[in-house]
């Protein structure tokens, strides 16, 4: 669910602005985390490496969306405290993003994310390379090396993760702005988060085969995990940043969650069946991981299953078995199922933007059409 | 370090009033989890009855010592507003720590407390002990049902964590002060949450052998994991709440780390000398985890070491070997060396409550000393 590079390509003020703000954040809790030592710096190293190396397709969204509601007001300049106000909480969101990928990643066991090393796998590398030292024999004790600084590198993650949500939440509390907004984007975020969380329980108890993998479920959960926080948020909290009213403010909102289910379905596919040069992940990790897609979901409902069963969700899948999964995910019906889907998404927003009575300002439909696009520049 | 049953007994009103706004607090967050489904609703169920069921020690201290100062001041009677934000930033303080609980046994691998299944291990039973259905049977192909049951509990650990984690933000974020009060709290609040987090590094860092266990380091991180947030968070909160400045508020913090570090220690000793049945755990769970406390940071300089070396940290450790090492650590002194370290703790306390120039008022250094009086029921 990663809106491609072009995206918003005409917002280069507001990147730089963005990553002006992250930067300092993250050299400001550097500083301070010189007083306990340099495993804990090196923990705040990894995560600036990996914020300020992302796409900030988030935050980006959010600036674009708040300059569009100002431009279709014809809002008078703003003072420095709002500009401010609004770029330190799209980058809290970028923050709030990577605070759930690492958790994200702690739970599902990833080192790599984006064909790279991970926080996880970063400090995994570090500890299996450095030189064994005289304190370090009692471990044999207890366990083999590799375990304990696999725990290390996981227990990095988490702690992390934790770091990074408190910070976005601290930049919400700490907003210069009326105390009934800073209230509203403070609903939002809770409900962000408890959405977003939802998803991620719903999305493991299907992986472990707690949860039925029917595709209602399937389809809530990318829309919980990743739509709300992806779309919804940043939409939201534009227009509560620029005081849209709240008929708005949810019209962006359900639009927004379509487009965002749109999104993670094209990226089921792209998993599936594209090039791993440019997704960033092993060819078949979703297959590998007997990861529930609503690809997967559909597949179950055919006759082709008794073909996919035994061999889906395999740690040990072969190349072979990789290629054959595919062409059965093909030949079930699976991938044109999914596709229709994207574009059934697609509709469904397009159509909720032009949907009356709420007006919603040409500046900014014109922000998330141009979003849209990028998912079928993807699609090709 | 978790003060006795008795401390503050005399303050049922606060009590009270904190369980009620706790108990709010999770009928709000368990009204809304409903959207989600059973399995949302049942991690908040098992949350809300962790921390309705904790002692409430930190949130106990705080409004005790708001009251105090209060009293010190003669100060009038106070505005709804201002006895609800104490007591609501209080609880946050319970829901704070609970959230590092919740995460330190996830990455402990526990799942017991105090004698009891945590959440973590409430949910691996439940888990384990549901039917199997249709949609299991796939698992198969992946792993073992208990390693899929385990990561689902594990899972429910680290996600209702991030929840309470976030939730103690929002309570502090939405606090019912003027904005300078508000960011003095939330500043506190980063702080605690850094400290914490490198206590925790810091600890999982010695345990895997990844960080030299001298004696300055065990001290350092007991006084990061625990002190920071169980004394010095709520004196500090109820200070700034109270009104009071900051050089009271700062000799508040340094007393109240001497007195977390007293506390801690002692419950070392009791973890290793005590009876299981008070503390509540397996009577050799810190020497068979291969705990590093300052018991055997003294231990390990001491001609005995070759002893205790071969059998400390063994996963097999039988009770014969248990109390091998019991007598080892008492025999080369350890034990006593810990007894004086609780002592030269609570001087340096007792010794700060009454330097000059900063006057600690009488009021709030009684709170003190009663809490510290606990320390010496529990030593005997």
């Amino acid at each position: 669910m990663k809106p491609s590079d072009g995206f918003l390509r005409n917002h280069h003020a507001a990147r730089s602005a963005i990553e002006h703000e992250l930067g300092a954040l993250f050299q400001a809790r550097t500083d301070v985390a010189q007083t306990y030592g340099k495993n804990f710096v090196r923990l705040w190293a990894l995560a600036r490496e990996s914020v300020l190396g992302g796409k900030l397709v988030r935050p980006l969204l959010l600036v674009a969306t708040y300059e569009a509601h100002r431009q279709a007001e014809h809002a008078p300049s703003e003072n420095g405290c709002a500009q401010a106000t609004v770029i330190r909480i799209a980058s809290a969101i970028e923050v709030l993003h990577y605070s759930f990928l690492l958790h994200d990643d702690v739970i599902d066991g990833d080192l790599t994310r984006r064909g790279r090393p991970n926080l996880i796998g970063a400090l995994l590398a570090e500890a299996s390379s450095a030189p064994d030292t005289e304190h370090r024999r009692p471990i044999s004790n207890i366990a083999a090396s590799a375990g304990a600084e696999l725990h290390w590198a996981r227990t990095g993650g988490i702690l992390m993760g934790d770091l990074l949500l408190s910070s976005a939440h601290q930049t919400f509390a700490r907003a210069c702005i009326p105390t009934a907004t800073r209230l509203q984007l403070l609903d939002v975020l809770e409900h962000t988060i408890t959405e977003s969380v939802a998803g991620e329980q719903l999305d493991v108890g299907l992986g472990a085969g707690m949860i039925a993998p029917d595709l209602a479920t399937v389809l809530t959960m990318s829309t919980y995990k990743t739509a709300t926080y992806t779309f919804e948020l940043p939409l939201r909290a534009a227009a509560i940043l620029a005081g849209a009213d709240s008929p708005l403010s949810d019209a962006l909102a359900a639009a927004g969650r379509h487009l965002g289910l749109a999104f993670q379905l094209q990226d089921d596919l792209l998993s599936t069946f594209g090039d791993p040069r440019e997704h960033g992940k092993d060819a078949f990790s979703d297959l590998r991981e007997g990861k529930q897609t609503a690809l997967i979901a559909y597949a179950r409902t055919t006759a082709h299953w008794v073909d996919i069963e035994p061999i889906f969700g395999r740690t040990d899948l072969s190349t072979q078995d990789g290629l054959r999964l595919r062409e059965l995910l093909v030949s079930c019906g699976a991938e044109q199922f999914v596709r229709l889907l994207v574009d059934e998404q697609l509709s469904s927003f397009l159509q909720l933007l032009d949907t009356r009575p709420t007006q919603i300002p040409d500046h900014v439909r014109c922000v998330l059409v141009d979003l849209a696009t990028q998912l079928e520049g993807r699609a090709s």
